[in-house]
């Protein structure tokens, strides 16, 4: 619409710095030093909640970090659409590998980095900034309400409880996030499915002490190297996961299903040449685009044990760790999986160490329908934005609370994700192009319009 | 005998208080922040060996720490016995598992708890009192000379170039060297070998950058569970190392020497009980004695890779280490081993990764002779002093230097060592228990003795 576009070429520069001054607030969420940061991105997103058009807006303290909520009704007969996103950040670190400070957004060849700048801060606020746009324009069609929360990236415990306590208050007709990726530009897609996740931690320890590696050595269990061999073992020659029952729940894809899914564009020589790996690696019997969208996964996101310093000490250590994650996929049960994990581990333990096995957060697969109204709004908002219709994926990673909204609200959600794969989230120099903020702010009142529409019918 | 008894009766509180201030300072060689310290114990134990009776002492400096260099000459037609020993300590790390400071030492059930302790402060500075009980009874039979370095626990990597350089001022009959342990004050021993050392990293380099293990994971091979699958590799069904040739050059024992090696007083409950574990274990066919004495072992000293802070990062790294070593036997060759094991190490990487390998310093087994006079100087001392024949035994640790006392000053060694396996070196809570602290005083002279009378006949 003629009217958006004007509002929003005269207020561009305006919305980037908003969003740069939001990028300045360095709220990662699992460090508690930063505890004080968060609030304050919290009464910013409020503010700019309030600046956008709402009509009221609040913090919501939780036990953790606090939940942003805020709203637009405009009609009481017109549709609801509920915004979820999120405002903390993953920690930096590694932060000798950042070109420029994670928390001084530069705009470099039309990319704006920052951590935070796509996940989800940048997302999130193409949401107040397209409420900006409809309000302005006086062109809302669905009343709006925001529920942009402090702990995802630390598992949105607190969430539950929120959702549970606050049901009337949260009613809509849909859930719509933006905190997942797109193919690309030329090829505009919308994720159906997200991976669940089960993250464990692992102690293996051998001896009471760190003992003279000379002294014991060949006589006594090195925990490091018991905990490798374990951890080698959870994958077999053809890298399917070894622990028993597993895949038992796991989804089976039709051939169609399959074909639909490889249809996709994608490059394999580009993927290894940007990621700058010989060779791809994975389960037998799978492409990549399955490997990441529809099967399970097994992965050390961290190990460490023994000496770590500069060069040489001659110590076999007591103890080894390890935190292992799985990512899920439809039917697989995040506790379940946790619990088969513990079992398995401990199982293969061998006598000579002991093994603590301990879960941290999980969260449940998910799959949205292509058949509903609100992801045929979706897709016809962004066949207007982008010229095209978008490409129905499989996503690789796990947003948790999804499953949620369905258990506890009863709402179904769509994922308009505008990122790319290759924004580096959760990694140094995490980016978001400018192009794709702002055709996120120009395709979301298109949903707002065309979901208005389509459930008058 | 009673002159030296009643001299080390007069002077005990003396020769502990002595050590203990050799112990308060932190004399870690492997952290440049100490190098002050360092060159302060240096000079510390310059001071002591002129108190004790040296006619001269100096500190000789070397590219890296200082050696400290003495002599008491007594008559040129007396055999020599060039001492060798090492002031420099490991890191005190972890700090939180010691009971007391690690440099502010304290006795406690009649054991002296301190960084060097035993390893090796404790046992040189035998050597220091027992010259100051020689001299101060005039009862020295053999010229003494000392040579202590500074650089033992970072490999001695300037004591090759000394020796070198020092060929005549070294010249001496015997290196006699206290670094090493005997079974217990029940069961005195000498021990007759050491292994040798190669000392390795790696660094498995996956994607150029750390990713998002959701989007990426399950397609892209992480570097940490590649690495764990080639350490794990690393050892067969049977703990046999499976380096193509690693064994090729093991010396191979006869019954008869295995025999005489099991008949060591071992008890395998205690040793068990000892280090909290409820199984040894090592290479098939193999007593834990010959595990830690004939045999080679590949041993994990540290791995470290992703995300190791608290909670949960969900990270797929770009990078994994470890630093990795193996203790050789005779007639292993540290140089060959560290290349075999660079060759396999780089051979079993899949093409999903790279593979950087580097050589930290490494040593050379060795075997001390029992049929020499110095041995049987040794053996005689021990049965004076402890009233029974000592057990000769392999020990699983490395003293690299004693081949190069071998290959450039043509000297035998006599390891004539007084701590217990259980003494924590390397370890937090390091001790020397004072008793054996004083029996290894009671028992250098009569070495020094019976090596005068046996080189005369």
């Amino acid at each position: 619409m003629q009217v958006w576009n004007d509002y929003l070429s005269q207020n561009k520069q305006r919305f980037l710095d908003e969003l740069l001054d939001l990028l300045r607030i360095p709220s990662i969420s699992a460090d508690s030093q930063y505890k004080a940061d968060v609030a304050r991105c919290a009464d910013a997103v409020k503010e700019n909640l309030l600046k956008a058009g709402c009509d009221k807006a609040e913090i919501c303290p939780t036990d953790g970090h606090p939940i942003v909520y805020a709203e637009k009704m405009v009609d009481p007969t017109a549709p609801t659409v509920l915004v979820y996103g999120h405002y903390d950040v993953q920690p930096a670190d590694p932060l000798d590998l950042w070109h420029s400070g994670p928390f001084e957004p530069v705009i470099k060849d039309g990319k704006i980095y920052a951590r935070g700048a796509c996940d989800d801060k940048g997302q999130m606020f193409m949401h107040v900034k397209a409420l900006d746009v409809m309000n302005a324009t006086g062109t809302l069609a669905c009343n709006v309400k925001f529920m942009i929360e402090g702990e995802e990236e630390v598992g949105s415990s607190n969430l539950g409880k929120f959702l549970a306590a606050n049901k009337e208050k949260l009613s809509a007709d849909i859930v719509l996030v933006s905190d997942t990726s797109m193919i690309s530009m030329e090829h505009p897609s919308i994720e159906t499915g997200l991976r669940g996740l089960a993250y464990m931690e692992v102690e293996v320890t051998g001896p009471n002490r760190d003992l003279h590696s000379g002294v014991y050595g060949g006589a006594v269990h090195n925990p490091i190297n018991a905990l490798c061999k374990m951890i080698a073992s959870c994958h077999d020659e053809n890298n399917h996961i070894t622990i028993p029952g597993f895949y038992d729940k796991v989804q089976t894809l039709s051939e169609g299903e399959r074909k639909a899914l490889n249809d996709a564009p994608f490059d394999i020589e580009e993927y290894k040449k940007d990621l700058d790996v010989n060779d791809v690696w994975g389960e037998k019997g799978y492409t990549t685009l399955e490997r990441t969208g529809i099967r399970p996964t097994l992965d050390v996101n961290g190990i460490w044990g023994g000496y770590t310093g500069e060069g040489a000490k001659t110590v076999l250590p007591s103890k080894a760790y390890a935190k292992i994650s799985m990512r899920l996929v439809p039917h697989q049960n995040s506790d379940e999986i946790a619990a088969m994990f513990q079992k398995h581990f401990e199982a293969i333990a061998p006598g000579s160490v002991k093994v603590k096995v301990t879960a941290h957060h999980g969260g449940e697969p998910v799959v949205t329908p292509t058949d509903s109204i609100a992801y045929k709004a979706a897709s016809e908002a962004i066949r207007t934005a982008f010229g095209k219709d978008p490409i129905p994926t499989r996503g690789g990673g796990s947003i948790p609370i999804i499953a949620l909204f369905e258990n506890i609200l009863g709402l179904k959600t769509v994922l308009m994700g505008f990122g790319l794969d290759n924004d580096n989230i959760h990694s140094p120099n995490e980016k978001y192009d400018l192009a794709n903020y702002y055709k996120g702010i120009e395709t979301i009142p298109y949903f707002h319009k065309y979901f208005a529409e389509m459930c008058k019918i």
